[in-house]
């Protein structure tokens, strides 16, 4: 598997103590079906991870330094309680964001992505932020934070996927297949939000 | 405001039993900055409402026969617990479906919008679902299978935004626009499953 760098503190895709996802692949597959996510759209996933395999660095940066650092309710949760910055958890944890890119693009949706998905899901949540990167800052990331932010994602991807000369076909192509996936995504972190919502609500 | 009928059985928006949404016009005004949704975007639902008005129809058509109807997981809930179609029940909600693509588009995001996306969210779950229409069919839709559909809508509402001759500038402006609105209502209808989610999990 293609890697952002050779050491990414703390990604652990593929591990052993990844916990079992409680969602099954042939749960996986209607999902798909619902959202329309075809084989053609692998395919497309793949052409994306090569376009954007140079680019992860500068797309992180973009989302993380360009637009979350400055929107106070969303900046708050890669700081202290005490809104300070922790340039180490941004740090190790943007080099995780950019894997995740990779991840999307190239790595087959198995068993061990949909484990990972619950993962990148908990650390999202009271149950496993900060732990990771041993750091104080708030308690959890809200759900309908996470699925706003989801549109910003989608849209400003769009010009990185356009970079390499591709025709206009392949960008939609690229990008419809990118929509899709982040939509799948997200339906699966809710499943993990939902999960935790019997104790804590973290909308 | 514009309506896709003079009679919408059960739609009720605006009305005095329709129940406060418990989310705050200061939470949407976060919502909005996280899902980049600007007064340009606001402008652009406008010309998608315009554009869209007299598709409404065709459009719900689309999603309901010409795509849920085939795919077995997502059928079932416009039918009987046995598999039965319910016309009335199509008929009925894909009405208040087509207003909801107006609703999208041209109503204000207002307190009273807020508290009609509780209103439809809660139609999609235990709490609600059957009683507008007093049927007997699947007890709640689940909300991944909600999320995951929101690709599909965003995918397939395309050529309609086309079709009326707008150069590509507003088409892609309508069209992300038109994104960026699904996301937060997805965001928003979140809220209502995680509220529901304390008692019944219907992920
Ligand atoms: C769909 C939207 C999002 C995606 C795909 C995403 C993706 C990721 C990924 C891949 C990681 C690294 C996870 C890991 O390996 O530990 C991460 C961590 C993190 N993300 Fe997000 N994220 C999203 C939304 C947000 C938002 C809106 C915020 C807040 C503004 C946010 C804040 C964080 C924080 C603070 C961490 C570090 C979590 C920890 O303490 O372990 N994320 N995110
Ligand atoms: C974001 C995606 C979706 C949107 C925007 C949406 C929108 C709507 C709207 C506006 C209504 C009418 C609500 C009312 O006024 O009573 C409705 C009702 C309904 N929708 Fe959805 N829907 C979505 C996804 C789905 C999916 C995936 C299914 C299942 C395949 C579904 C099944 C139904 C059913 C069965 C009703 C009738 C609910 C009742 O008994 O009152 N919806 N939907």
């Amino acid at each position: 598997m293609k890697k952002v760098a050779e050491e990414i503190p703390a990604y652990s895709y593929g591990d052993v103590e990844v916990a079992a996802s409680p969602v099954s692949l042939a749960e996986l597959e209607q999902l798909k079906e619902t959202a329309g996510f075809s084989p053609q759209d692998e395919a497309y996933l793949r052409m994306a991870g090569e376009v954007l395999a140079d680019q992860t660095q500068e797309i992180v940066a973009h989302w993380r330094s360009g637009i979350i650092a400055s929107i106070p309710h969303l900046a708050r949760h890669s700081r202290t309680p005490e809104g300070e910055p922790i340039p180490e958890y941004l740090g190790r944890s943007n080099l995780r964001f950019q894997q995740w890119i990779l991840d999307t693009c190239l790595r087959p949706y198995d068993q061990e992505w949909l484990n990972y998905q619950q993962e990148i899901a908990l650390r999202h949540t009271s149950v496993k932020k900060n732990q990771a990167d041993d750091v104080r800052s708030t308690a959890y990331v809200p759900f309908h934070d996470i699925v706003g932010f989801v549109a910003v994602m989608n849209d400003t991807i769009k010009p990185y996927l356009a970079r390499k000369g591709h025709g206009v076909e392949d960008v939609e192509g690229m990008h419809g297949a990118w929509r899709k996936s982040l939509q799948m995504q997200i339906a699966l972190w809710s499943r993990t939000y939902l999960d935790v919502a019997k104790k804590s609500n973290e909308w």
